[in-house]
């Protein structure tokens, strides 16, 4: 029985838009909050019209009598700058600063992100607004917190083909390359006669007859990618020196790779993100007996994926910045959540280790394009479900106590932004997704109870007990050092090391600098449309690759633990690095990767369908997604419940005292 | 049996080209038109390049000379102004007279429709044009009436993103908001700082980075559907004060929203409308196996509708202007219409109360964009099978005599061009369609054999037995007051009343306005995709929500006709106003309506599919739309045939003597 | 029994990029070439950028060195002209060379084909760099011919809309009609007010606001094509009169229709067409079901039916200057292929009749836009599988020895592009596609066995014993004579002569200039939405119509064959003369074709799915595609067989002395 505890260590957040309101609703808002558990506010994001209704004119006042409200109830204060919003009279002022898209088109204001990463002019009216906010608000004792921007590359504007973006991109060139003639050997630009005198005649990967070279393309994923890196480097800087001691963050989304989140992570101390389950389960690829059946309560992964994901690109640090509280606006199709679900996303995001959860958003708005977004309270003011939901939620964790931190797991998922943009550029089949392979391998361990870490290319896996890298056609030095030092188990997907860092074929052929440690030479490769797959055999039963095959060729001592029909092998091991040389169908790939956890030494044992579990401290948390009620007493027997009980609804959760982590 | 009958009061009529036939030809096309029942011929739509061959060079000469031939054979004709079709000197004259599609793009000449309505030179071009037309054949005997310009809106031209429409736009806002000020706050562009300081600052709402503020849209859309009315006005001037005691008209298409067509009727005489059965059904919403089923006599409701909706739009007075003979050329697929429903088509209209039909075209063109299009007679001059048809038709006419005036019926459907923009722009889901939506409510009522006033906003409803109302988003006070009023019974759909004037969510929420009469508060609404439906429970019987649901409070004394699965009100009744929580499915909705009907007095009985009935004058007219034939006796008991027999084969017209209104 | 035989009479080519590799590579390269028992390398075609580095600056070096190495080893060399890949620095010269997309985009540098073939400033160039080239190559010993540019129109660019091609257009058109009232009579340009008072008024016929004249699209893609014959012809006459003695050629695509290949061809020697199966299988219209049975070893009639076309277009002559070798890198999904279908692709190009068949590529790159490409050669220099198939065909070329001349078939089938430009300009309904027609048309024969010669539209067809004509909308006058002329079996496809030269209908309507020949008048027409179907009862089976049929009414004496289920002529014969008035489904097409043939006294005898046969000189080629093994016995007794054996395994090859032709 769950018993009474001291304090928490974690805390409710919220986000608010003084600007929204009359300020004389402001206390109240305030003290409801407080009484409904939450110690966090996250506002002024996209007030820039406000804060400087005329250029060079600032208007703080309003800000700070918010903040002294807030304060005035005990609440922290995370501050966002504005700069996801520029107002039009700055737009006008220089309407160059637009992004412009694949077709030439600028992208012009009335909504929000009206902007080019690349523009230089627009970083230095950002520098502005930021030093004039944190000159004031720097040590303002609410502010716990600074969120730069807000969701960085929404909308698809980190690809921009702008004139200041194709000027940057030659400079950062000539930065990397040094010659034009070591660009033009990297690239391979003798093919087709693509190449250049000088760095002033490349222009950007768009408009061309056919593909551009994708050396040309990629290059041009990690310039745009920095100048995000950069854009963000400018704000951080400011506020670092004017407001000491706060934490910066920047509030991150869901499944986006347009630029390196661990790059743009190196100079913020929290990563946080934005939880949105049901609008994603939405919008991203699934089948629709998949999206029905997890309809109102998310699919069972996808936010675990996540919360591991940036729980990484943090250091350990992470926060949901905005959780969804209801239906929001802008899924193909936006239904509500099952009630209870409000709940167990926030507590599932504790279990991964967050220190924050933040609802979006307080009050829903009446007017503007989200006025079908939930919050936890209805336009009239009267609290929605979620308003009680979340109340329940802040019980929860005081009836917990302290949390504790989120301990290592013994799995660890590579994931590279650079891997996602060499297979965008040449996938070499339709239905070759970076990120649906990473999601299936993830869930492939989540399904057997398996804590992850998901690490970046740079990370040091040599300590993991089983590590699984998918797909990485560019596998760096020191990745693959480590990768030769792991004491664990591999496994290494096709397609990695498949190119070089200037997206060549390797010389001695895939997979290139894993060679040595996979005993394998891959040569040549194969896409299949639907129904097209070839069968493979394994560990008698019928499986098959679809999507993806290679031809591979094993050195001597190499052994074979699967064969294609048509005699080819399709899963290698040498010593514990395996290799698995196509696209399983799920449950070959369930199959494989439940026999290298049970090699790598850890306890497995599958859940059943939308049932998932997590550890932090000295808890087990166990969710039950759906699609029906389950008894979760065979997979975690003889434990204490400090949350709910061994039959668990849909939409429940239950949290045991755990001194043996099950599954690692 | 049919008797001989006194002479018609309806009429027949074509469209005619004689620009595009030798004139020894009009004589004899003439006196064919005579013979095959055609009394009134359309002329001139498209012959600006002849009319003023060279700028400011008319030749009317040959216009007067087939007027002259028309008027000999006794045919009186409606003369259509060329603005259509401006040639191609008038255009390089000034090139900023296109339309500009929303990425920018002028959209150039060589087809038709090359003009933004919002263009004042392009204006004053055509007053010119008419006032010449006008000066010379305003006061011929030929004349009945008077079309201007053609199908208004065509080829997605109302919307049109040039810089005489920005401008045109600002200046609509500043004398719609009065201050800048006030357009902020109404917009509620304080979210994502997309306030201005100047009118002149606001730009049209296309190619933002993503949606821009659904009340810029709206906006745009009740501005460009202004520019149409305005367009329209200056030639009703003109030809109102040279042309006097003509009918001026429009002819109109079919679904068509993009303008508001009740205030373009405020300045004309009489509504027309081109029907094309085949056509239609090909590009309009359906599933494969119902437009199969009805792929030659088309829908059965489809044309029904539109004699409804133009009927109330030209207050009481309204034609067919285009009728389809045979093949068209621009749907996605063209088939042939089943013999006999050229004649069917005819005889519908005027049993709706069209005071003419016309065939479009007289003679089949054998050159340019319509080669295909189907007319009375091929290209080489031999009668098609629709002209057999249509003299088939002014026999039954005759031998039906006088028809009367079309009576009011009992049952209102009202319908907002104001709520189509609305939804458009915010349809928070998919598949969420007004026109669908509408549709089906009108099939729904068709199907008990109801006659049906499809109404606009502006209508005074309380004097109906039955009222329907789709989703409106906006309610005007003077509808909402009318249906306080009315003493008949309310069907009110979902997502009424949940917007203002301002596209903001009212300070009491959905219904807003209309929260007292309905008794409930919306408090969530959420979409679904396919198979995302929500069970619901009424009356015994297992239906469903797909596409939309809504979490509805309802006040104390609110009667909970059927309740979801989950527990929430589906369809409510405070006193004779009911609301539906939902987007029914197509058997929920005609249990609904059933109920409602009878609870309404009004006599009903399904009819068989395909099989539709309609009430003019002394006669029911009753028409088998397939896909088998029917008795249609049990529907109709111990009733006279003027025309027809109880065996309704598949294209087959009853004409039965009432005395006995039957379902109203 | 095989037996050894004199030396052949054809010969194996290889595409190599000396340019890509070091030099001390090519020795090597050029020995083991000769090794596989290749005698022919085409190079050159993409290298401008290595043979012009700065502007005016050749280096041929290289070029003449990788020449003499060839030569050295007793290879033939095919020079290719570098025009498909200006250099940057070209482009930058004069940057409006570039083509133009339909919205007005230029298409800009980084891949390949970045040039307008309207642009006299880039034939300048072209001029000059193949004189250069001329000059010093022309005499070179090593060089039996030349390619011009690589692969006219690849990635959509025949259609420029370009200021250039305006201008040009303008000028085509003055030439064309002599008067723009000429023009505008022709065009039907009093519709719609489109009439011209000058030909400077006329554009290209995009960004209509709604579809252009089908005249003035129909032209537009005449001119184009013209100015691909003309930008070839400047090549041609330069190499002409500088390399005397070696053939001129270049290198057509698969079902590509945008230009009329017969016009190039008149300035040609060779036909030349790059063969990919498996791409080819992936990305043309064709159901699931057959792609996935056929993945691996391409679709049995395609690469025939090219092999047939481009001989026609040859007069003769055709080789393949591009042979799939494994998976290739530009279809939506790209699998390997079958071994053994190398070979097998390279036998069935010889049997209909190729003098060389080139494989693409010698080796595999590793960098660039095609690094998925598979070659005969590893990237890391190891021999693919495609290597050893290579040699095992030289090998079986040396057991055939001289193949000798390749035949006229008995059959012929009339192909014409102009043909595909009027049915894409005037569909009448989404599914009517001419190339899926025209290939249904040539399957249905090939599975009776038939060889088949594709001829163009001013062929002479009157000595042949069948020929069909599918769907020709203009028939020119001398094919009309021509087919009148013939003694033999014809069959007329619907559409056909329903056009004059400027796309009107004829006066005395479909089927015009063959209405003496066939005896039908067509009155109308309608296209099928899938599943919209017409039942067809012909030689008492049921089939049907689908996506097109006729309404057709016969002269006094034509024989009805098959009729609709709603009572028209369907099938009909006058004479020798069929006319069918529909697009019949594949059963019908082939009873009907199956009919025929034996009417024309050719033996017919169905072939099972995927076997294919064709003569060349004293041998019988078979086929076997798959999808199962098959036993030719039946098909082709009492043969010797040269190759292979009774029983084909899928992939396998057989090769028959054959004294009587089987099925002509």
């Amino acid at each position: 029985m769950p018993q009474a505890q001291s304090l928490t260590d974690v805390s409710i957040g919220v986000c608010y838009y003084p600007e929204h309101w009359p300020e004389a609703m402001w206390p109240e808002d305030a003290r409801r909050m407080r009484e409904a558990g939450i110690s966090r506010v996250r506002i002024g994001e996209f007030a820039w019209s406000r804060l400087e209704p005329e250029p060079g004119t600032y208007d703080f006042d309003w800000l700070s009598r918010a903040l002294d409200t807030l304060h005035g109830e005990g609440l922290q204060v995370v501050l966002g700058t504005p700069t996801a919003t520029p107002p039009k009279w700055l737009v006008d002022s220089m309407p160059d600063m637009l992004p412009v898209d694949r077709h030439g088109r600028p992208r012009g204001f009335a909504s929000r992100r009206h902007y080019c990463f690349s523009h230089a002019g627009y970083r230095r009216e950002c520098a502005r607004i930021v030093k004039a906010l944190a000159e004031t608000f720097g040590q303002h004792p609410a502010i716990v917190a600074w969120q730069t921007d807000n969701e960085y590359g929404c909308h698809d504007t980190v690809l921009s083909y702008s004139d200041e973006a194709r000027l940057g991109f030659r400079h950062w060139l000539r930065d990397r390359y040094g010659s034009v003639a070591a660009l033009n050997d990297a690239w391979g630009n003798v093919f087709w006669s693509m190449e250049y005198r000088s760095f002033d005649e490349i222009d950007l990967p768009s408009g061309t007859v056919t593909e551009a070279n994708p050396a040309h393309r990629a290059d041009f994923h990690r310039y745009s990618s920095d100048q995000v890196a950069a854009f963000n480097r400018v704000q951080v800087e400011i506020i670092r020196a004017l407001s000491p001691g706060r934490d910066i963050l920047h509030n991150f989304m869901t499944f986006f790779l347009d630029f390196d989140h661990y790059e743009v992570m190196k100079d913020l101390d929290i990563a946080t993100w934005d939880s949105y389950p049901l609008g994603s389960l939405d919008v991203f690829p699934g089948d629709a007996a998949h999206k029905t059946a997890f309809m109102r309560t998310g699919d069972p992964d996808l936010q675990a994926f996540h919360h591991d994901l940036y729980r990484g690109a943090g250091r350990g640090r992470f926060w949901v910045m905005e959780q969804q509280p209801g239906p929001v606006n802008w899924a193909h199709y936006n239904v509500d959540a099952q009630p209870g679900l409000v709940r167990l996303w926030g507590l599932e995001g504790f279990a991964h280790g967050a220190e924050t959860i933040s609802y979006f958003r307080w009050r829903q708005a009446p007017f503007a394009q989200e006025q079908f977004h939930a919050g936890l309270n209805l336009p009239d003011g009267e609290p929605d479900r979620a308003f009680h939901e979340v109340k329940q939620l802040s019980q929860d964790l005081a009836s917990l106590g302290p949390l504790g931190a989120s301990a290592s797991a013994r799995v660890a998922l590579v994931f590279s932004y650079e891997a996602a943009w060499f297979l965008r550029v040449q996938p070499q089949g339709r239905s070759f997704s970076y990120v649906e392979q990473v999601f299936a391998m993830y869930r492939s361990l989540r399904r057997l109870g398996l804590d992850v870490d998901v690490v970046g290319p740079d990370a040091e896996v040599s300590g993991y007990a089983l590590v699984l890298v998918p797909s990485m056609p560019h596998v760096p030095e020191r990745l693959a050092a480590s990768l030769a030092a792991c004491k664990g188990t591999l496994l290494i997907a096709a397609r990695s090391g498949s190119r070089t860092a200037s997206h060549r074929i390797p010389d001695n052929l895939a997979p290139g600098i894993l060679s040595g440690l996979l005993g394998v030479k891959v040569t040549r490769a194969e896409s299949f449309r639907p129904h097209g797959a070839v069968p493979v055999r394994y560990d008698n039963e019928n499986y098959s690759f679809d999507r993806w095959r290679e031809f591979v060729v094993p050195e001597a001592g190499v052994e074979v633990l699967a064969e294609t029909e048509d005699g080819h092998p399709a899963f290698t091991r040498k010593g514990r690095a395996h290799y698995l040389a196509g696209w399983p169908d799920d449950a070959f790939l369930n199959g494989v990767v439940e026999r290298l956890a049970r090699e790598a030494g850890l306890a497995t044992g599958e859940l059943p369908a939308g049932l998932r579990s997590r550890r932090r401290g000295p808890y087990r948390f166990v969710f039950n997604y759906g699609p029906a009620a389950a008894d979760i007493s065979p997979y975690f027997p003889a434990s204490e419940f400090v949350l709910g009980q061994p039959r668990l609804e849909v939409g429940g959760v239950a949290v045991l005292h755990t001194d043996v982590p099950a599954n690692g």
